[in-house]
């Protein structure tokens, strides 16, 4: 679309002419008062929404709306994975300035489509507005075909407390965003070809995932399938207040080991920790598992998947977090990002 | 709530402490990554979401954060009686400024609440940030138990075109607002305390439209069980932009009796048609019908639901409408609202 002033059916239209595969229990798509999806062809159907608002969630600077909209996708994508749930459809509401409309629109679109694609969870419908910030809601639809989604309410005194994925990067890369003034980033490349003015392999990767995080989709779903795992969260805010929730709705305590977080390399050890306790956005996979679940993936956890590490156990009592540094316990306190505090 | 800084975790506590009645197929409600739906327990399901920006779809200065809160509930159930199906649940969002967040944040629970309460509709999660404007985003739910939705691309020539709710007062009663200052509303009984210098019942009427739109689902679910529509929309744009929604959808034209439609009495018939045509946020329900469909409506429509109205017929040939004031006839062009244009 490279009209001027496109309105907003055509901004619906240009969604409509790029074709996405339907699966048959869509059906009905964008174009009616509501989406349709043939629900007895499904078994759980789960469903989850993320608000994105721009200069809260993100800086336009320091993305670009192709990532952005790639970004938006995979995060709604790791509310499905921390159920175990295999996406279905995807709802989109954008509210957006008036100025670039058409232009941010296109490669913001461009984005999110290419990650639904790819992840096989069209888009179903939405809505469109004009705002003062760029706001972005996404609503994910899954379902989970045979027995039940991964809760964060079923951890069990006696699970090992077990993470996939990296924590600290996202923040990390953050901050990194934060302090350096960067050229406009590239589009799709801009993961090998950014000028962030350094080499340092850990600073790249930091960045890479703060703009495109890792979500362990398939991870989460052969947990799920084969029984591997007792609770499970995505870690969106900060692994210590992510554990909270699963020990608030499983009514458990916990024990980490800050010696195994899988966090950064090139850091001191306490900013390792603190990244890694209260970054947030890390779209690691936090769950739990039983000693006989843990000796079965031990043995059968897949080679081709990102693998998987103790970092804890879950205890009786009050839900409380207790951090364990060689031997040194203290109590976890939330520091993790709160919007309204 | 009334503490002064409430952080993101007190807000959607004191959402869960409001006991919501949820039907067997909710699994798991607010409190995890994704709700889960029992999509066994229904047949076919349908979706949509709504986008509601401050100082583009509302100003606060002219509603209550109550009535804007049974609003946005309002308007999502438009969109379930649009398809003609019951509700199930809904998600909501909202992007909210730092100052006034508890104050705000309670009022517009309670009336978001209330509504989805009195519609059979439970809150089952959602997202929350600060945002400059407040943005409201809603996902709402429904099932059609036996059947099919009645959707925008089924209307077939020779149908006859009907609706159901008055059109323009809401547009009215948004001119009033904005041509006159007003005091504070009141949170509830608003619609018969407002001060608003005048006793016109027409200007009451309309204002009250405007905040608390009526919503018809029980005529449509209706008109959708008894098979007595071919293709349903509810008027959110304007009756000329909805209409040809329908047109396009189905490839057909219509021709529509600009004397018949519902509009106000107390405005002249240029300023009546107008508001009709291209008012916007009237929520009636417009259909088509066959003439066996008609005559089965003649016998058998509820009595003490609102009455339905004959306003014109379907025609063949491409998407057109005609417009046909005593004899006068000429082809309507888009005017209704486009937030990019």
């Amino acid at each position: 679309m490279k009209d001027q002033k496109p309105g907003e059916f055509d901004l619906i239209s240009s969604i409509r002419r790029q074709k996405q595969p339907l699966p048959k229990s869509i059906l009905q798509s964008i174009g009616d008062d509501c989406a349709t999806i043939d629900s007895s062809l499904l078994h759980r159907l789960v469903i989850s929404t993320d608000l994105l608002v721009e200069d809260v969630h993100f800086r336009r600077a320091w993305t670009s709306p192709h990532l952005l909209g790639m970004k938006s996708a995979l995060v709604n994508l790791s509310d499905l994975a921390a159920m175990g749930a295999n996406p279905v459809a995807c709802l989109l509401s954008l509210g957006l300035p008036r100025t670039d409309t058409a232009e941010f629109f296109d490669n913001f679109i461009s984005g999110f489509l290419r990650t639904c694609r790819e992840a096989g969870m069209p888009l179903i419908g939405g809505d469109l507005s004009t705002a003062r910030q760029v706001c972005i809601s996404v609503t994910a639809m899954g379902t989970v075909p045979e027995g039940e989604p991964l809760y964060r309410s079923t951890a069990r005194e006696g699970d090992s407390v077990l993470i996939i994925g990296d924590l600290g990067y996202s923040r990390y890369g953050l901050n990194f965003l934060e302090s350096h003034s960067l050229p406009g980033l590239s589009d799709v490349k801009v993961l090998t070809e950014l000028e962030l003015g350094t080499d340092d392999p850990e600073v790249i990767k930091a960045v890479g995932r703060h703009l495109l995080p890792e979500v362990h989709l398939e991870s989460a779903q052969w947990l799920r399938r084969e029984g591997m795992a007792n609770a499970m969260i995505d870690v969106s805010d900060g692994l210590g207040n992510d554990l909270m929730h699963i020990l608030e709705e499983s009514h458990v305590a916990a024990e980490i080991d800050l010696g195994q977080l899988p966090g950064l390399a090139g850091v001191g050890e306490e900013e390792r920790i603190d990244l890694a306790l209260n970054g947030g956005e890390d779209y690691a996979l936090l769950f739990t598992a039983s000693a006989i679940q843990l000796a079965q993936l031990t043995d059968r956890y897949p080679g081709h998947l990102p693998p998987w590490k103790k970092i804890g156990e879950i205890t009786g009592g009050a839900p409380e977090l207790v951090l364990n540094l060689r031997g040194m316990r203290s109590i976890y306190s939330r520091k993790g990002y709160d919007h309204f505090q």
